[in-house]
């Protein structure tokens, strides 16, 4: 009898940084130097046929599996990336990299403006999807990959990955858009739009111009505890923290009477150590404009389209709702792109991709093993 | 033949003052003085038997109905009250007023504490529920009326019914609580929170002390901003914006590229010279604490309960759902008191009880004429 399988190895991955000059935008404007950040999990096979772009969310970044040295925590998906996990590093070679935009260790608008030496503020130009695909284009070009074995990613990931076989469809042989949308409603909209305006309307913010001084904290923390009750259900938020109180931490009025209120309060505060205020505006703005389908019918960009997809949504996300989905696979169906769809029973709301991904796991697992054979 | 009948005639009214002193809240303290805004509509009988008190939401006040003299908007609920309507004032004695913890004429934090000769702020008592419910109960027993027709209102609205029933089971002998619930879930106090959060960080607030200098405008607009996208519904927000752009009024970065962030805007903009920040925070947070069931199962308030209930939600209400009116249903069953209960198709949302009132309107009026005969 051999050794037991260590079931809780821990794998370790280093960021790694890919830089590149003169990136011109969709709006016209030329990025003189590009820094993404990635990390890589796996190996790439000799043909270079198994890489699989990860796409992160909003506030993710490119620590999506395995840890870093002396972390206590993996990066965000490592419950879907790994050693025989639905991302299966045995097989493939996982990428992930931080957006444009973003303030993780890509170009963003807390990197230094070379033509100033000071940060960029809101002299970044405003990025679009469109634009954080390029760029990662690129990447994978470096990476010497000619076709990507697949894209995969929810929300804003989701966005991404109808990006890139909207703008790279001879490219990818599969995506895997999670929990996403075409385009943002009217209500998404809004929801962001709330985000930004508690930014902006904290003094600290500065026109954007805090980097030397305070942050602006507690109007991007009030953004983010919008953002946190938006990717909760209401089901789940319920079964967390029903009605009970806490005992008040002070004497004065309208502190935290209930555990929801203290928890928000702390996924706020959390959140302001780690994200730049300015990323939050831009990469807000670049989900809000952001339409797959250019004006036209999502079907017409699909034309052209090679790859297999599959669809996911959750029964209780009520951000990005089933429906929108649907959108998706319709355009599928219409322009002839094999593609499965499945509304999975999940009760944490939009968050459900991250955190409950046992049935998620399973039919990643499925399709990516069965992406070549597959009749539809 | 007569004329015909003055199908848009403006009737109006004017706001009146019932004052009392020493009132005792839930939580011991003594407010010295109250003052409680309130106006009547349509003529007491002298048998004081034909009383309806209508309940104010959060943001809304005493003037339910009728024009003030030189207005070009009647009160928030015309469309429901007046001669021939739902509340028909030919028939019944219609009583509005505003809330203590109120800005609109009742005694609220703007108020002068006559201690200090200053405004209350943060000196004001955290009133409940029950002791908004408590003030009204002193101006019916002013008006001379032993008991109500019936008490009725729309989401805090709501709640306030539900304590009537629990405080005075009776002095009421109808009751119509309308897109409520008889406490708040998690996700409800979360919404709630957002704004108080919104607002404490904008420093302009000073610990609730800005009644003589500037009032933190941008902190209430954001609360007011989150407030207004819960009380729309996704489809309605859809079919009033779509994702159409406006053209920007300022060539700065992150303004309001879609109509639904000028939407908004504007929207957070009116509500700040109206509304007074500390209200917002003294009146959100009695939202949070109301159970109406007080720890015991509601249906246990209920036994002594001689009201007759019409309880109404709306399919397209995401904020106040359907079952939590189911939940004050069942308890009604449970205790043996007679209730009808609808859920009303509408698109608009919460707001659908104050803007799409045509099917509310009939069921309201059925429910009115019928409270003496009907065997539920």
């Amino acid at each position: 009898m051999g050794a037991a399988p260590l079931l809780n190895e821990k794998f370790y991955v280093q960021p790694q940084k890919f830089s590149f000059e003169n990136f011109a935008l969709e709006n016209g404007e030329i990025l003189p130097k590009v820094d993404l950040a990635y990390e890589t999990y796996g190996h790439l096979n000799t043909a270079r046929t198994n890489a699989i772009l990860i796409q992160h969310a909003f506030s993710g970044d490119h620590h999506a599996a395995f840890y870093h040295d002396g972390e206590n925590r993996p990066g965000w998906w490592d419950n879907m990336i790994g050693p025989g996990k639905a991302f299966d590093t045995d097989r493939f070679f996982i990428i992930c990299s931080n957006v444009i935009g973003g303030c993780q260790g890509s170009t963003g608008p807390s990197s230094i403006n070379p033509s100033t030496g000071k940060p960029y503020a809101l002299e970044f130009p405003q990025v679009t999807i469109k634009d954080m695909v390029a760029a990662q284009k690129r990447l994978i070009e470096h990476l010497g990959i000619e076709k990507l074995y697949s894209v995969a990613g929810g929300s804003m990931g989701g966005m991404q990955v109808l990006q890139w076989l909207v703008s790279y469809p001879n490219h990818v042989r599969s995506a895997i858009p999670i929990a996403t949308t075409a385009r943002h409603s009217p209500q998404q909209i809004a929801f962001n739009e709330v985000g930004r305006q508690a930014i902006m309307a904290d003094p600290k913010w500065n026109n954007g111009n805090y980097y030397d001084t305070e942050i602006p904290r507690s109007g991007l923390s009030v953004a983010r505890m919008v953002g946190h009750i938006t990717y909760m259900s209401e089901k789940s938020m319920a079964e967390k923290f029903g009605r009970r109180t806490k005992l008040a931490s002070d004497n004065t009025k309208f502190h935290a009477d209930f555990e929801v209120e203290g928890y928000l309060r702390n996924r706020g505060d959390f959140f302001v150590r780690r994200f730049d205020a300015n990323s939050y505006l831009y990469i807000s703005k670049a989900m809000d404009l952001f339409d797959a389908s250019e004006g036209r019918h999502l079907s017409e960009k699909f034309y052209e389209l090679e790859a297999k997809l599959l669809v996911l949504a959750f029964k209780s996300d009520w951000l990005y709702p089933a429906y929108q989905s649907l959108e998706i696979v319709t355009a599928c169906k219409v322009s002839g792109v094999p593609v499965s769809y499945i509304e999975i029973e999940a009760n944490y709301g939009h968050d459900s991709f991250l955190v409950e991904t046992n049935k998620q796991s399973q039919l990643v697992r499925h399709f990516l093993s069965r992406v070549d054979e597959l009749i539809y």
